[in-house]
Parts: C-alpha cells; structure tokens; sequence
C-alpha cells in the first residue's frame, strides 16, 4: 500500500510517499511543492495544487494523511496556511485518495516517540525508518513522518480488527 | 462587464453576478453553495469547488472579487473559512479570472455608506442598486454587495486613468 503524506504550507508544501507491504515499510520519493512569494495568492493556490496533483499522478498513491493545522499568534500566517492546506485536501480528494488526519504532536509522537521533537530529530528518524530516505528539506522530512504516522495508525487499525475477528 | 462576487464560507459560499455598460448596472445572478456538514472536510472543498466552477462556466463573468477574512476569536471556524476560501480563489484562478479582494467593511462602506452596516441594510441597498434582484440568502446578498464594490472600484480606476491621460 502505498501512502502520500503532505506537510501543508503556501510558500512550501512537503511530501513523502512510503510504501508498506505487511510490517515492512520502504520510502518511494519525497519532495517539496513550491509557490512564488511574488505572485498573487491565487496564482500561488494554482500552482500548488498543480503540483500536488501531479505528484498523485505521479506515484499513485493508496491512502493520503495530512497534517492538521491551527490557529497560532500570527493569525494571517494561519491563514494563509488553511488556504494551501484547503487545496491540498482538494487535490487528494478530487483523486479520490482517502485521507487521514493528523495533529503534529500525535506525528511526532508517533515517529520520534516524544510529541515535541525538534526539526532535526524528525529529519533523524524518518533516514531510521526509511533507509535510503533523502529528505529534500524540513518540510519534506514532515511528510514523511505523516506518512509513517498513517502507516503505523493503519497497521493498528487492521491488527485490532484481527483481534475482533 | 460581467463580475462575479463571492463570500467565502464552508457550509454556505455566496455568489452573485453583475453587469456594468458605461455606468449601468444590472443585476445577473446570484445564489448559494453549499456542502453538507455531515462529510469529510475534504469531500464539503471539493464539493464547494466544484459548484464554484459552475458558476463560473454558467455565467462567463470577465472579473471577480472576494472577501477578505480575518482570523478572529472564533480560531477552529477561521481556519475552516481560509480553507473554503482557498478553494473559491482556486476554482477563479483556474478560469483565468482577475481577482479582487476586499476588506468587509471596505464593501459595505461602497455600498451602504458605512462600514459597519447590518444584515439587512446590505440586503436593502443591494436591491436599491440592482432592481429586480432577490438575494437568495444574506450570503448572496453580501456577494452581490463584493461585485458591486469592485464594480465601483474599477470604475473610480477608468475614471482616474483617463484623468492622468
């Protein structure tokens, strides 16, 4: 199964797809979607979305996971982010890929172990789990880390309903 | 010239389409999109974009303009606002339309008088100023009031233009 994580952002979108197949997890490709600082904030929403949608095209992806966002003292920065994150979440959905949700704390928990690592740690522990893993940048070393933290929350998911059964 | 107004919400986007020839103005169209509050939040972008482009193919408008929003007391509703917004700036920008944006108080100055009119004198001035119109809700109202205001700004530019000519 191969999961797309995205770290959502209007002057730089993170993302990482891994691929699982039982408990064995391999990275497929990260990188980052970019919009000029220049342009009007609805040419920079074109652009990402462009470019999101061509990396779905691209590594056709299972499931999605993107990280949740919220509103923090620099109010117009939030804002800005909840736009590029509301084309993400279009993108994702216009191809149809379900869509998790995750808190960055609940990611970093998850990835490094503590709910507030640091950049660096991140970046440490996606090249652990991922071998092989270049991230292209803090933001794209995020999106992986939310595509690991939906792989592990899926193998839960499916190991409790093993127990149900 | 055709311009197409829009408020920007999730639940209920408003919509409304103006015409201007010389300094007639005729009212066109206008409406409500809506995504229903029991989907995902991904599924109610899609479906907002979607009714958007819609609109836009419905009605051929030459421009557009949009509300700004803020972030205010209300954080979880702004970030839900911006990811709506983000979606209708899209489904613009994809057409290839130029975009306004105005602050509220900036259309409600144009077209009431003062900055911090009421519900219902919006609904008021818009059917003064647009005969015949019948706003589908108050969202449609404060849309059409948006075309309206950025009718009244282009035209204060033309005007402006050829007196520097």
């Amino acid at each position: 199964m191969r999961v797309l994580g995205i770290d959502p952002g209007l002057r730089c979108l993170g993302w990482g797809v891994i691929e699982t197949e039982g408990s064995r997890i391999r990275h497929v490709a990260n990188g980052l979607c970019r919009s000029d600082g220049g342009d009007a904030l609805a040419i920079r929403l074109m652009a990402l979305h462009r470019q999101v949608a061509q990396v779905i095209a691209d590594h056709a992806p299972d499931v999605a996971a993107i990280e949740q966002t919220f509103v923090n003292s620099d109010g117009a920065g939030s804002l800005k982010l909840g736009q590029a994150r509301g084309v993400a979440l279009l993108a994702l959905a216009q191809a149809g890929l379900e869509i998790g949700e995750y808190a960055p704390n609940k990611v970093k928990k998850t990835v490094v172990g503590v709910g507030h690592a640091a950049k660096p740690q991140i970046d440490h522990m996606v090249r652990m789990q991922l071998p092989g893993a270049v991230p292209e940048g803090p933001d794209a070393a995020d999106a992986l880390a939310i595509a690991l933290c939906h792989a592990a929350h899926l193998a839960t998911m499916r190991a409790w309903a093993q127990v149900r059964a």
